[in-house]
């Protein structure tokens, strides 16, 4: 057993398992939906085509942000926090970094995993109990290299015991510099401001049991399953 | 002044300065080579290219590898420890990597600079007294992450002063985590046994105090001055 970090998805390499990491805010999100009671997530690189799904389905909730503001129109933002309790049985998310990186990890990996802080713990022994190689894949941001999941990447290597190319060494090492996760998502230097309380939120580790995971595509949108 | 980090060629932003990396062996050889008296070198990508341009330069000398081997016919290979006499005006080199990877800061960049251990207090003072925004461009091994280059970059951040990317941050925690730079060099996984002689050669730290940049192209080939 292999393990790989891509720290940008355009480095995506394949292999049997991959693990979509997308710490602000796409795959802490997801867990924390699915976990509440969300039966599915689709997830869309387009504000168009998450309203038009939201039209479509029955029983949908759309949610989505640009530069951490909620999308004019939409009935919720892209918070963890927002998704405690469920409020319908699909919830459509437009995220264009994580969409982008789950599709692009889709084709190249058999199975396709989504991982975070969150489900730090519940991610781990999945790919442990697969056994297969597996490459984690950093969302990053608008392409480039992103500190918080590198750092979750890191994470998660460390709990694999498996042989690790020089990207996961250096993954590991990233992390194993953190005091502990919240320092590390603090030390990011990209992105816009305001977000402290979902960083706190995202910083908890191993407290959602789900592992979210790409079960198809429904029209343009990626169907995320626990 | 902001200094920023590509892990790999295709992630190269743009800025003011670029200084290229590759550890082992390119831009290692290139500033030994200059420092022992060449008065340039033409980076070639390809074989034929190299020796069209042998038969073409009076007084040149061509070296190269291929998986650490000397192509067939080559004057010599490219381990920087055959470059300690001049035997030539002009060193021809094939060095994929190296090539692609000088070739494609300068679209990018105004300056390209050769950095490794061997010229690490030259190249970063170099940088520190153009005071421009800076990209360190790890070559890496077949358009992935290596971890020699992600060291020496993040050994070359450390020494800048400079606001940093997230990927200049992790590269400066990278660095920081070996005793010592052999140790770093030791680390890698990727490429071909047998290189020990020149892997203890090349992490000697500022031992040459030329920084080798790009004057221009010479047909297919870079053209590399001190």
């Amino acid at each position: 057993m292999r393990a790989h970090v891509a720290f940008t998805p355009d480095e995506t390499a394949s292999a049997a398992v991959a693990v979509v990491v997308d710490v602000l805010r796409a795959t802490s999100t997801i867990p924390q939906a699915l976990a509440a009671g969300y039966r599915r997530v689709l997830c869309c690189a387009e504000i168009e085509e998450a309203r038009r799904l939201r039209g479509e389905i029955e029983g949908s909730l759309v949610g989505g942000e640009r530069d951490a503001v909620r999308i004019d129109g939409f009935d919720v933002g892209a918070s963890p926090r927002e998704f405690l309790e469920p409020r319908a049985d699909t919830l459509i998310l437009s995220t264009t970094n994580g969409t982008r990186t789950i599709l692009r990890a889709a084709e190249r990996c058999q199975v396709v995993l989504l991982g975070s802080l969150l489900n730090l713990g519940a991610v781990a022994e999945e790919v442990r109990g697969r056994g297969e190689d597996v490459v984690v894949v950093c969302a990053g941001f608008k392409g480039a290299f992103a500190l918080d999941d590198a750092y979750c990447a890191g994470r998660i290597v460390a709990l694999l015991g498996a042989e690790r190319s020089d990207a996961a060494i250096a993954a590991e090492l990233v992390a194993g510099s953190f005091a502990d996760a919240h320092t590390a998502l603090l030390a990011r230097t990209y992105g816009p401001p305001g977000l402290e309380e979902d960083i706190l939120f995202c910083s908890r580790e191993s407290v959602l049991p789900v592992v979210p995971r790409l079960a198809g595509m429904v029209g343009p949108a990626a169907e995320i399953i626990a």
